[in-house]
Protein backbone atom coordinates (compact mmCIF):
# COMPACT_ATOMS: atom_id res chain seq x y z
CA UNK A 1 0.00 0.00 0.00
CA UNK A 2 2.50 2.48 0.98
CA UNK A 3 4.14 2.26 -2.09
CA UNK A 4 1.45 3.57 -4.03
CA UNK A 5 1.55 6.82 -2.82
CA UNK A 6 2.20 9.65 -5.16
CA UNK A 7 5.54 11.37 -5.48
CA UNK A 8 4.06 14.55 -4.30
CA UNK A 9 2.88 13.17 -1.36
CA UNK A 10 6.63 11.75 -0.27
CA UNK A 11 7.84 14.96 -1.20
CA UNK A 12 5.18 16.53 1.61
CA UNK A 13 5.99 14.19 3.91
CA UNK A 14 9.55 15.61 3.82
CA UNK A 15 8.50 18.91 4.35
CA UNK A 16 6.51 17.82 7.47
CA UNK A 17 9.45 16.17 8.76
CA UNK A 18 11.71 19.29 7.98
CA UNK A 19 9.05 21.52 9.81
CA UNK A 20 8.57 18.85 12.98
CA UNK A 21 12.33 19.29 13.15
CA UNK A 22 12.52 22.97 13.33
CA UNK A 23 9.71 22.98 15.77
CA UNK A 24 10.96 20.44 18.23
CA UNK A 25 14.28 22.81 17.44
CA UNK A 26 11.66 25.74 19.25
CA UNK A 27 10.34 23.63 22.24
CA UNK A 28 7.04 23.02 20.80
CA UNK A 29 5.19 20.32 21.95
CA UNK A 30 2.02 20.09 19.24
CA UNK A 31 0.87 20.94 16.09
CA UNK A 32 -2.05 21.49 14.37
CA UNK A 33 -2.44 20.00 11.04
CA UNK A 34 -3.81 23.40 9.91
CA UNK A 35 0.05 24.44 11.15
CA UNK A 36 1.88 21.87 9.56
CA UNK A 37 -0.26 22.67 6.12
CA UNK A 38 1.04 26.21 6.15
CA UNK A 39 4.39 25.26 7.26
CA UNK A 40 4.24 22.96 3.92
CA UNK A 41 2.61 25.39 1.94
CA UNK A 42 -1.17 22.92 1.59
CA UNK A 43 -4.33 22.55 3.32
CA UNK A 44 -4.91 20.60 6.74
CA UNK A 45 -7.07 18.46 4.63
CA UNK A 46 -3.71 17.13 2.59
CA UNK A 47 -1.92 16.90 5.80
CA UNK A 48 -4.52 14.37 7.04
CA UNK A 49 -4.58 12.46 3.87
CA UNK A 50 -1.10 12.42 3.65
CA UNK A 51 -0.82 10.96 6.78
CA UNK A 52 -4.04 8.68 6.17
CA UNK A 53 -1.96 6.51 4.28
CA UNK A 54 0.29 5.22 7.05
CA UNK A 55 -1.67 4.97 9.83
CA UNK A 56 -3.93 7.35 12.21
CA UNK A 57 -1.76 10.01 13.98
CA UNK A 58 -3.03 12.99 16.46
CA UNK A 59 -6.11 13.89 17.60
CA UNK A 60 -9.12 15.60 17.11
CA UNK A 61 -8.69 18.67 18.56
CA UNK A 62 -5.61 18.21 19.99
CA UNK A 63 -3.48 17.93 16.97
CA UNK A 64 0.06 15.89 16.93
CA UNK A 65 2.68 15.55 19.40
CA UNK A 66 5.52 16.89 17.90
CA UNK A 67 8.19 13.92 18.88
CA UNK A 68 6.16 11.23 17.89
CA UNK A 69 5.12 12.39 14.65
CA UNK A 70 8.69 13.23 13.77
CA UNK A 71 9.54 9.69 15.15
CA UNK A 72 6.71 8.44 12.70
CA UNK A 73 7.68 10.26 9.43
CA UNK A 74 11.14 9.26 10.49
CA UNK A 75 10.21 5.31 10.14
CA UNK A 76 8.01 5.94 7.01
CA UNK A 77 10.52 7.83 4.84
CA UNK A 78 13.12 5.34 5.64
CA UNK A 79 15.26 8.05 7.52
CA UNK A 80 15.69 6.39 11.36
CA UNK A 81 18.86 5.35 9.61
CA UNK A 82 21.89 5.94 8.25
CA UNK A 83 22.46 5.73 4.42
CA UNK A 84 25.76 5.20 3.23
CA UNK A 85 26.26 7.03 -0.71
CA UNK A 86 28.86 7.16 -3.17
CA UNK A 87 29.66 9.88 -5.00
CA UNK A 88 30.68 9.34 -9.02
CA UNK A 89 31.88 12.69 -10.41
CA UNK A 90 33.55 15.11 -8.31
CA UNK A 91 33.64 17.81 -10.50
CA UNK A 92 31.41 21.79 -9.51
CA UNK A 93 28.44 19.99 -8.59
CA UNK A 94 29.64 16.89 -7.36
CA UNK A 95 32.17 18.87 -5.00
CA UNK A 96 28.98 21.22 -4.63
CA UNK A 97 27.21 18.26 -3.12
CA UNK A 98 29.71 16.72 -1.31
CA UNK A 99 30.23 20.08 0.95
CA UNK A 100 26.90 20.21 1.48
CA UNK A 101 26.15 19.90 5.02
CA UNK A 102 22.66 18.86 4.55
CA UNK A 103 23.30 15.18 3.79
CA UNK A 104 24.93 13.84 6.88
CA UNK A 105 22.58 15.86 8.97
CA UNK A 106 19.55 13.42 7.67
CA UNK A 107 21.69 11.10 7.58
CA UNK A 108 22.77 10.41 4.48
CA UNK A 109 26.82 9.70 4.24
CA UNK A 110 29.10 10.30 0.87
CA UNK A 111 30.92 7.22 2.04
CA UNK A 112 32.72 7.05 -1.22
CA UNK A 113 33.70 9.61 -4.22
CA UNK A 114 34.83 8.08 -7.55
CA UNK A 115 35.88 10.41 -10.90
CA UNK A 116 37.77 9.72 -13.83
CA UNK A 117 40.37 12.71 -13.65
CA UNK A 118 43.76 11.74 -12.27
CA UNK A 119 44.27 14.53 -11.07
CA UNK A 120 41.33 14.47 -8.81
CA UNK A 121 41.62 10.54 -8.06
CA UNK A 122 44.09 9.97 -4.71
CA UNK A 123 43.00 13.25 -3.66
CA UNK A 124 41.03 13.14 0.28
CA UNK A 125 38.02 14.95 0.51
CA UNK A 126 37.02 15.24 4.31
CA UNK A 127 38.49 11.89 4.73
CA UNK A 128 37.30 10.32 1.68
CA UNK A 129 39.76 9.34 -0.82
CA UNK A 130 38.79 9.96 -3.97
CA UNK A 131 39.09 6.54 -6.54
CA UNK A 132 39.32 6.31 -10.08
CA UNK A 133 35.67 5.39 -11.74
CA UNK A 134 36.87 1.81 -12.90
CA UNK A 135 37.29 0.76 -9.26
CA UNK A 136 32.79 1.65 -9.14
CA UNK A 137 32.17 -1.65 -8.25
CA UNK A 138 34.57 -2.40 -5.44
CA UNK A 139 34.05 0.82 -4.27
CA UNK A 140 30.31 -0.25 -3.56
CA UNK A 141 30.99 -3.10 -2.46
CA UNK A 142 33.62 -2.11 0.46
CA UNK A 143 31.30 0.74 0.89
CA UNK A 144 28.02 -0.89 1.33
CA UNK A 145 26.88 1.67 -1.03
CA UNK A 146 23.23 1.48 -1.31
CA UNK A 147 22.17 4.73 -3.20
CA UNK A 148 24.27 6.90 -6.04
CA UNK A 149 24.99 10.16 -6.55
CA UNK A 150 25.54 10.65 -10.45
CA UNK A 151 27.36 13.62 -11.36
CA UNK A 152 28.86 12.94 -14.67
CA UNK A 153 28.14 13.85 -17.94
CA UNK A 154 25.08 12.83 -19.68
CA UNK A 155 27.50 10.38 -21.73
CA UNK A 156 28.68 8.47 -19.35
CA UNK A 157 25.57 8.48 -17.10
CA UNK A 158 23.76 5.30 -18.27
CA UNK A 159 26.88 3.48 -18.10
CA UNK A 160 27.93 4.18 -14.77
CA UNK A 161 24.35 3.09 -13.27
CA UNK A 162 24.58 0.11 -15.29
CA UNK A 163 27.23 -0.80 -13.36
CA UNK A 164 26.23 0.43 -10.08
CA UNK A 165 22.72 -1.73 -10.50
CA UNK A 166 24.58 -5.01 -11.08
CA UNK A 167 26.48 -4.89 -7.74
CA UNK A 168 23.35 -4.34 -5.87
CA UNK A 169 22.84 0.06 -6.03
CA UNK A 170 18.93 0.51 -5.48
CA UNK A 171 18.34 3.91 -5.59
CA UNK A 172 19.84 6.88 -7.79
CA UNK A 173 20.02 10.81 -7.52
CA UNK A 174 20.98 11.42 -11.09
CA UNK A 175 22.23 15.42 -11.61
CA UNK A 176 23.51 14.18 -15.78
CA UNK A 177 20.90 16.43 -18.18
CA UNK A 178 19.57 12.83 -19.88
CA UNK A 179 16.88 9.90 -19.46
CA UNK A 180 18.35 7.78 -17.91
CA UNK A 181 16.83 4.07 -17.29
CA UNK A 182 16.42 1.41 -14.44
CA UNK A 183 15.71 -1.70 -14.05
CA UNK A 184 12.20 -2.82 -11.95
CA UNK A 185 13.01 -2.54 -7.93
CA UNK A 186 15.89 0.43 -8.73
CA UNK A 187 14.55 4.25 -7.68
CA UNK A 188 15.67 6.86 -10.02
CA UNK A 189 15.12 10.50 -8.81
CA UNK A 190 16.25 13.24 -11.73
CA UNK A 191 17.15 17.03 -10.84
CA UNK A 192 17.51 18.37 -14.12
CA UNK A 193 18.02 22.10 -13.70
CA UNK A 194 17.04 23.62 -16.73
CA UNK A 195 13.64 21.47 -16.78
CA UNK A 196 13.23 23.40 -13.67
CA UNK A 197 13.85 26.91 -15.28
CA UNK A 198 11.21 25.38 -18.21
CA UNK A 199 8.15 24.59 -15.64
CA UNK A 200 9.24 28.63 -14.71
CA UNK A 201 9.04 29.92 -18.18
CA UNK A 202 5.59 27.72 -18.44
CA UNK A 203 4.04 29.43 -15.44
CA UNK A 204 5.18 32.74 -16.63
CA UNK A 205 4.38 32.52 -20.18
CA UNK A 206 1.08 30.91 -19.15
CA UNK A 207 0.11 33.62 -16.66
CA UNK A 208 -2.78 35.39 -16.84
CA UNK A 209 -4.15 32.67 -19.26
CA UNK A 210 -7.78 31.99 -17.56
CA UNK A 211 -6.37 32.23 -14.01
CA UNK B 1 -6.63 26.10 -19.50
CA UNK B 2 -2.85 25.17 -20.08
CA UNK B 3 -2.37 26.54 -16.61
CA UNK B 4 -4.37 23.71 -15.23
CA UNK B 5 -2.05 21.47 -16.39
CA UNK B 6 0.36 18.95 -13.68
CA UNK B 7 3.19 19.89 -12.83
CA UNK B 8 4.43 16.34 -13.71
CA UNK B 9 2.95 17.05 -17.36
CA UNK B 10 5.23 20.16 -17.68
CA UNK B 11 7.89 18.04 -17.09
CA UNK B 12 7.39 15.53 -19.47
CA UNK B 13 6.27 18.10 -21.98
CA UNK B 14 9.99 19.11 -21.19
CA UNK B 15 11.57 15.60 -21.96
CA UNK B 16 9.73 15.82 -25.36
CA UNK B 17 11.17 18.59 -26.30
CA UNK B 18 14.47 17.09 -25.12
CA UNK B 19 14.15 14.11 -27.16
CA UNK B 20 12.87 15.58 -30.11
CA UNK B 21 15.98 18.22 -29.99
CA UNK B 22 18.32 15.05 -30.25
CA UNK B 23 16.24 13.52 -33.03
CA UNK B 24 16.06 16.31 -34.98
CA UNK B 25 20.40 16.23 -33.77
CA UNK B 26 19.96 12.73 -35.64
CA UNK B 27 17.98 13.93 -38.78
CA UNK B 28 14.85 11.99 -37.36
CA UNK B 29 12.12 13.51 -39.37
CA UNK B 30 8.81 11.96 -37.94
CA UNK B 31 8.35 9.82 -34.45
CA UNK B 32 5.61 7.85 -33.07
CA UNK B 33 3.90 8.57 -30.07
CA UNK B 34 5.44 5.28 -28.64
CA UNK B 35 8.81 6.24 -29.43
CA UNK B 36 8.64 9.57 -27.81
CA UNK B 37 7.13 7.87 -24.68
CA UNK B 38 9.96 5.27 -24.56
CA UNK B 39 12.21 8.44 -24.56
CA UNK B 40 10.57 9.88 -22.32
CA UNK B 41 10.02 6.94 -19.70
CA UNK B 42 6.27 6.73 -20.03
CA UNK B 43 3.47 5.89 -22.66
CA UNK B 44 2.16 6.39 -25.84
CA UNK B 45 -1.40 7.12 -24.51
CA UNK B 46 0.52 9.64 -21.94
CA UNK B 47 2.10 11.25 -24.41
CA UNK B 48 -1.01 11.65 -26.28
CA UNK B 49 -2.92 12.83 -23.34
CA UNK B 50 -0.15 15.77 -22.38
CA UNK B 51 -0.20 16.83 -25.99
CA UNK B 52 -3.42 17.01 -26.36
CA UNK B 53 -3.89 19.94 -23.82
CA UNK B 54 -2.38 22.59 -26.36
CA UNK B 55 -4.62 21.68 -29.33
CA UNK B 56 -3.80 18.42 -32.05
CA UNK B 57 -0.77 17.55 -33.17
CA UNK B 58 0.34 14.81 -35.47
CA UNK B 59 -1.33 12.68 -38.05
CA UNK B 60 -2.71 9.28 -36.32
CA UNK B 61 -0.69 6.14 -38.15
CA UNK B 62 1.92 8.83 -38.62
CA UNK B 63 3.21 10.21 -35.52
CA UNK B 64 4.67 13.59 -35.40
CA UNK B 65 6.91 15.73 -37.47
CA UNK B 66 9.90 16.31 -35.58
CA UNK B 67 10.75 19.57 -36.30
CA UNK B 68 6.68 21.19 -36.25
CA UNK B 69 6.35 19.53 -32.92
CA UNK B 70 9.32 20.27 -31.34
CA UNK B 71 8.65 24.47 -32.26
CA UNK B 72 4.91 23.77 -30.66
CA UNK B 73 6.90 22.68 -27.39
CA UNK B 74 9.04 25.40 -27.45
CA UNK B 75 6.29 27.98 -27.36
CA UNK B 76 4.37 26.05 -25.32
CA UNK B 77 6.91 26.13 -22.86
CA UNK B 78 7.95 28.94 -23.45
CA UNK B 79 11.52 28.89 -24.34
CA UNK B 80 10.90 29.89 -27.86
CA UNK B 81 12.56 33.44 -26.85
CA UNK B 82 15.38 34.11 -24.15
CA UNK B 83 15.26 34.46 -20.60
CA UNK B 84 17.16 36.78 -18.42
CA UNK B 85 18.18 35.20 -15.36
CA UNK B 86 19.70 36.25 -12.13
CA UNK B 87 21.57 34.41 -9.89
CA UNK B 88 22.01 35.13 -6.41
CA UNK B 89 25.12 33.61 -3.92
CA UNK B 90 28.03 32.73 -5.82
CA UNK B 91 28.94 30.00 -3.67
CA UNK B 92 29.70 26.24 -4.65
CA UNK B 93 26.34 25.42 -5.91
CA UNK B 94 26.11 29.20 -7.10
CA UNK B 95 29.27 28.27 -9.36
CA UNK B 96 28.45 25.19 -10.70
CA UNK B 97 25.20 26.38 -11.88
CA UNK B 98 26.73 29.51 -13.43
CA UNK B 99 29.33 27.07 -15.15
CA UNK B 100 26.92 24.99 -16.07
CA UNK B 101 26.44 25.17 -20.21
CA UNK B 102 23.07 23.73 -20.85
CA UNK B 103 21.29 26.70 -19.70
CA UNK B 104 22.52 29.14 -22.05
CA UNK B 105 21.53 26.32 -24.61
CA UNK B 106 18.03 26.13 -23.92
CA UNK B 107 17.75 30.14 -23.58
CA UNK B 108 18.34 30.81 -19.82
CA UNK B 109 20.94 33.39 -19.66
CA UNK B 110 22.42 34.16 -16.24
CA UNK B 111 22.65 37.74 -16.66
CA UNK B 112 23.73 39.34 -13.24
CA UNK B 113 25.06 37.57 -10.39
CA UNK B 114 25.35 39.00 -6.40
CA UNK B 115 27.03 37.51 -3.34
CA UNK B 116 27.42 39.55 0.26
CA UNK B 117 31.06 38.11 0.15
CA UNK B 118 33.25 41.17 -0.01
CA UNK B 119 36.16 38.85 -1.45
CA UNK B 120 33.80 37.84 -4.42
CA UNK B 121 32.01 41.00 -5.10
CA UNK B 122 33.80 42.98 -8.38
CA UNK B 123 35.03 39.12 -9.39
CA UNK B 124 34.36 38.71 -13.17
CA UNK B 125 32.57 35.29 -14.49
CA UNK B 126 32.64 35.03 -18.29
CA UNK B 127 31.85 38.68 -18.95
CA UNK B 128 29.59 39.22 -15.68
CA UNK B 129 31.19 41.16 -12.37
CA UNK B 130 29.60 40.21 -9.84
CA UNK B 131 27.65 42.83 -7.50
CA UNK B 132 26.91 43.33 -4.07
CA UNK B 133 23.58 41.71 -2.91
CA UNK B 134 22.89 45.32 -1.37
CA UNK B 135 22.38 46.22 -4.78
CA UNK B 136 19.83 43.63 -6.17
CA UNK B 137 16.91 45.34 -7.38
CA UNK B 138 19.33 47.71 -9.27
CA UNK B 139 20.94 45.03 -10.86
CA UNK B 140 17.28 43.36 -11.58
CA UNK B 141 15.85 46.25 -13.05
CA UNK B 142 19.29 47.33 -15.27
CA UNK B 143 19.32 43.57 -16.68
CA UNK B 144 15.60 43.24 -17.04
CA UNK B 145 15.89 39.93 -15.37
CA UNK B 146 12.18 37.55 -14.74
CA UNK B 147 13.70 34.79 -13.69
CA UNK B 148 16.05 34.42 -10.28
CA UNK B 149 17.51 31.35 -8.85
CA UNK B 150 18.32 31.31 -5.10
CA UNK B 151 21.73 30.03 -4.04
CA UNK B 152 21.66 31.66 -0.63
CA UNK B 153 21.50 30.36 2.87
CA UNK B 154 18.53 29.64 4.37
CA UNK B 155 17.82 32.10 6.57
CA UNK B 156 18.84 34.80 3.84
CA UNK B 157 16.06 33.60 0.88
CA UNK B 158 12.76 34.60 2.15
CA UNK B 159 14.33 37.76 2.22
CA UNK B 160 15.98 37.90 -1.10
CA UNK B 161 12.94 36.45 -2.55
CA UNK B 162 10.89 39.14 -1.05
CA UNK B 163 13.39 42.32 -2.53
CA UNK B 164 13.50 40.64 -5.88
CA UNK B 165 9.47 40.08 -6.10
CA UNK B 166 9.13 43.55 -5.56
CA UNK B 167 10.83 45.09 -8.37
CA UNK B 168 9.34 42.42 -10.56
CA UNK B 169 10.62 39.17 -10.79
CA UNK B 170 7.96 36.38 -11.03
CA UNK B 171 10.12 33.53 -11.33
CA UNK B 172 12.24 31.92 -8.31
CA UNK B 173 14.43 28.58 -8.81
CA UNK B 174 15.14 28.08 -4.97
CA UNK B 175 18.06 25.96 -4.00
CA UNK B 176 18.08 26.76 0.11
CA UNK B 177 17.11 24.48 2.13
CA UNK B 178 13.44 26.50 3.51
CA UNK B 179 10.30 26.33 2.11
CA UNK B 180 9.66 29.70 0.95
CA UNK B 181 6.41 31.95 0.05
CA UNK B 182 5.70 33.55 -2.78
CA UNK B 183 2.46 35.71 -3.41
CA UNK B 184 -0.31 34.95 -6.46
CA UNK B 185 1.59 35.51 -9.73
CA UNK B 186 5.23 34.02 -8.54
CA UNK B 187 6.26 30.43 -9.49
CA UNK B 188 8.12 29.10 -7.37
CA UNK B 189 10.93 25.95 -8.10
CA UNK B 190 12.42 23.89 -5.04
CA UNK B 191 15.42 21.86 -5.69
CA UNK B 192 16.27 20.08 -2.44
CA UNK B 193 18.76 17.62 -2.65
CA UNK B 194 17.64 16.18 0.97
CA UNK B 195 14.50 16.06 -0.67
CA UNK B 196 15.06 13.74 -3.38
CA UNK B 197 17.42 11.45 -0.84
CA UNK B 198 14.09 10.74 0.76
CA UNK B 199 12.26 10.08 -1.79
CA UNK B 200 14.76 7.29 -2.47
CA UNK B 201 15.41 6.19 0.94
CA UNK B 202 11.01 5.85 0.93
CA UNK B 203 11.35 3.91 -1.98
CA UNK B 204 14.22 1.82 -0.56
CA UNK B 205 12.54 0.62 2.62
CA UNK B 206 9.14 0.40 1.29
CA UNK B 207 10.46 -2.20 -1.49
CA UNK B 208 8.52 -5.32 -1.78
CA UNK B 209 5.71 -4.14 0.36
CA UNK B 210 2.41 -5.20 -1.59
CA UNK B 211 4.51 -4.47 -4.63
Amino acid sequence: MARQVSESTIRRLSLYLHSLEELEGEGVETVSSGDLAQRGGTTAAQVRKDLSHFGSFGKRGLGYEVAELRKELREILGVGRKWQVGLVGAGRIGSALFEYGGFRRWGFEIVTVLDTDPGKVGQCWGGVEIRHADELEEAIREADVEMLILAVPASAAQEVLDRAVDVGVRGILNFAPTQLRVPPGVSLQDVNMVMELEALSFALTHDGEGG
